[in-house]
């Protein structure tokens, strides 16, 4: 990568440029040190203009101006791009990321469409970066020049980086997981303020099935170029509250192996990915923070540490059923969204699948 | 009470008038058919002016022209009442709430001072009625001319609603409970909308024990005038939301004899108290709303129901690791707080303790 | 009217009622002492269904028993009913509502389509119900069997009525006008939670063109059958706060003849409706409430006054520029919408325009 | 400042560190070029307690390492720092600030306890540089070794910052200005969730008569050493609604030499401070942002742009009463308070009033 950094960026695409994630996308990519976007795609009612016209810009951020005047084109295969980001929406996403794939691209979805899939790996790069050789059986069934990859769902995510070096340390049996998620996770325009302020909705539909599937699906292992799924077994109850962004969660865990309250914070506080992936643009150092004030994470305070891209822990304690009890917060959009799918196209250039 | 209540109204008291929970006493004391105010009690800053000066308000509803022009006495035990209300914070309800007993007052508290005292009944007269018979300990013991009750925990009360009655018909092992709070809760001021706005705490001081504590001796059995506490475990997490009034919780509920959805349905909406205690003014014929729509109940939609007297319950649902989850919503101020204490006077009057 | 309401109600159908105002018209004519509801009409997506089925009830309070199945037709003038409330997009009250007008119906319609139209009456009861007098030349020049009223917009329905009164007694010249409006005000779904959340937008499109004619109009005299505009000149600036409910207006105030502070508030205090309007149902005795804490009208407390059918008026003191300032709420979806039309609807049934 | 930035910085200190104004003084010294911070005062209350132990952090953003362990002082003047920022409450400022002036620090305070003192500048450096004069004076008539400048409101700020300008290009006359507030500028723990949340408090003690005021002395011209009060006439009405940070402000604008739109927004977009002023380090290039969109600007989009420190304006139109009409929000704990009051001390050190 260095020598390539040096002269020239990765020329990258987003599929569904104009939607809220396709804005993240953009608005994270636009000074990237690897990256440099030259495509945007988006369904037909948008291809043809320029982005400035298609697109009711809606972040806090100002759209960059480098891309207000690049057209928007259809969702094609033939975009002038190495890897494509798809914030694409699900039913959309499932007929168009194959075809990207068939035709060479790298796609690092954002869509659920193929997170459940046994050959596309459901990737955190800190987390399971060995999922990666499912690509090999990706390549060889599909007969694909590309690939895809995929990021698991924002709940998920905030809920498994805690997980993993506790299995891994401990053995994980089964967990409570209660979330109190943000509305930027619903989209945009999203829900409605008369629905969703003094409120709380106890229901986000599919995402308990999401976050139990996804959850065993990342803490799998590889058998013989195969992922075999965890046996962990997680009860999930996600609720929608009246945040705009970060998604936290209550956790009360039972282990094969019981730790100390000590023992599983020292475990968290020092968990780090695999030492080459550490260096990449976004990866931080130390992906979890344990937060020791006794009301911390909080969604508002904790969501963006260090550019939205740690999980923070806090309130690790005793539980009177299981053994631990706990609490996490993700930035549901950044680390939960697109910048989980840009670090994964990050560990993709640097172990060698993007030429 | 029928002659009595044709003739005249019993006297009240109000202890801790001016706060956020004595106004709520008020607001509801009003135009009560067997109760009227005749005295309002506080702490030395505010006794001695009239009400309207010495109170900010700040319900929704205007402060009762009847109030208005009524002194604030301090908290001493010759107030021109029967029953008083005590809306005192805890540290003061320690030391005030037995002098009252002691000069012959019946003591309706909201405070948490005397919840855990084996000799004081903590009370919801639908669910354990039959704890009033600890008044004869107490009176015993303690030589008291009065007595005290006291009504538990906001959010014990919207837990323990849907446990009791599934106690009483499956037996209850193990319950995890995840709440969502209002920020009433915390009284007036309370939280800063700085600290609370586009937020969630996940602490409440103290309240996880309270909960997990109340919930085991309200659904304790009576064994030879003795309170027995119940051997059920429940974990609890307690958060902060950001609405205003309204607590809302996810239940996993392990039993004894595992229920199917449609049998807990219907012990729970078919859920009724004693047959003498229905026809108390502020009883509801049910106390227990099961919702059917999926994303139901919510805390705005669902709070006031029935003058907010009523417990929610929805999402009735498998769980993979217990055996069922659900959701319910109570209003924290109204029935649990001052509403419920309210309750609890009336209970007390129809059983004759009031004369 | 005496006799008719002893032994049957007036049949009333409501267009567009799946809608916000719909649902509002629904909950409050679900009891009405004069009329009831025979016919529900939508546009042809939701004809056809049972209204259970069709709508998408949002309301706090409980959808009414009564109403869930009946079944919503189309939006054609052979309805079951005497008198149509129309909650209408302008759009398609432009060409439905004179087809009931046509056809024999009593509209009274929420929607702007006709609200400017010099031969329709732009009503509040209190304020220029000599304005009916319009509907002599509506029959005459359209040939109409049935008629058309209009209630005025949200937010010129809270500045008006301060203004009528004190332009009676002290003659209007100039009023800047800044609003705060509720979000309700934009219908349902209405804003992005992520729009308006921890934000102001100060624009409501076409609403500052509407409130400054608008309130030319209800200001206007009658001379010879035509309605004569006021000259007053408003200059109106309209934002969109943080508030599910309630329209706020801070007003400067330029007279003919400038009274003193005590001199206006006694002519809001004491404005009344003409004689014969105000034991209409929905008529509140006073519908001017002056509130003389120095910190009110606010929204949350003030909006639901009287079942939001009054103006709350405040903070009446001197301006460096003009005479006066003051600032007024209003409930925007009640006295400004669905309250203020069904009190247009009894106006007219007791001034003999239903038969 | 060149040679001096580069060897060392010049030592400040923090009155009121440890209130809302105070930690964001700390934030935003933390890095600063030319400053570093070597003094933490506070009232009794919290004196001789480490800072991280005295303050209940409440900013997003986190401490500051370096400042931890910093012990915070008594309010004397014998503190290790040339310059003091001020962030007492009012009343304490009367008499401290004078202490520290005398005693020989140079005093930029953010209270408003001398801001209408005629021998103190009130002053924001793009716009009134040359009050800087009275300075003379002040040495001059109370003997400092010290001295005292303050910076104004931070509502002053947003709805002086478009009027200079205007008023240097076409002469103001009258204005109305009528403002929407941001919650953080009631300070912390400031205003309770309960009164804000879902609401509009249409009363601001005091602001109205201080906005009229300092107006009139920033807009005021310098004659012969000393401040002549500009002649504008301002009506002020204050609201506070329910956003964090960001006040925005409608205004009304009579002019002597009525500007079309589109000279006006010339001369807002054109605006620059005095050219030597320009490159201070928390001076923006262009303090005034015209927004052309119809909907901005808004405080949750505007308020950070440029760090905080350009005020944004837009919706400029006709006025049917006065001239134009125009919407400004402005960042009221950046520029309008400490980033404003740091600019103020930048410009004194670039002045060679700190030696």
């Amino acid at each position: 990568m260095d020598n390539k950094n040096k002269y020239e960026k990765i020329p990258v695409g987003i599929l569904g440029a104009t939607g809220a994630v396709g804005q993240r996308f953009i608005s994270l990519l636009a000074d990237h040190p690897w990256f440099t976007i030259t495509a945007l795609a988006s369904s037909e009612r948008s291809s043809g203009k320029k982005y400035a016209d298609a697109c009711g810009w809606h972040l806090d951020t100002e759209m960059p101006d480098s891309i207000k005047d690049m057209n928007v084109e259809p969702l094609e295969p033939n975009l002038p791009a190495k890897i494509v980001f798809s914030a694409l929406p699900t039913s959309v996403a499932r007929d168009i990321e194959p075809k990207f794939a068939e035709a060479g691209y790298v796609v690092c979805s954002n869509a659920s469409a193929y997170r459940q899939d046994p050959e596309v790996p459901l990737l955190i790069p800190e987390l399971n970066s060995d999922h990666l050789v499912l690509l090999e059986t990706q390549k060889q069934n599909r007969g694909w020049d590309g690939l895809i990859v995929t990021s698991p769902n924002c709940t998920t995510t905030g809920i498994v980086f805690p997980l993993k070096p506790l299995d891994v340390a401990f053995g994980l049996k089964r967990i409570f997981a209660t979330t109190m998620q943000a509305i930027s996770g619903a989209g945009y325009p999203g829900l409605s303020y008369l629905d969703i302020a003094d409120n709380v909705i106890p229901l986000i539909k599919g995402e308990e099935e999401k976050v139990e599937k996804e959850t065993r699906l990342l803490l799998g292992k590889m058998d013989g170029g195969q992922r075999v799924e965890s046996q962990v077994v997680l009860s999930a109850q996600t609720n929608r509250v009246s945040v705009s962004d970060g998604h936290t969660a209550c956790l009360s865990i039972e282990f094969e192996k019981k730790p100390s309250v000590e023992e599983a914070i020292q475990v968290l506080a020092e968990f780090q990915g695999p030492k080459k992936n550490r260096s990449l643009p976004s990866a931080p150092e130390y992906p979890i923070i344990v937060r020791t004030e006794q009301d911390r994470p909080q969604p508002r305070l904790d969501r963006d540490a260090e550019n939205g891209m740690v999980v923070s822990v806090g309130r690790v304690r005793p539980c009177p059923i299981f053994d631990l009890r706990m609490v996490s917060v993700v930035h549901n959009t950044l680390r939960g969204a697109a910048s989980g799918a840009i670090l994964n196209a990050e560990l993709l250039v640097s172990e060698g699948y993007v030429d």
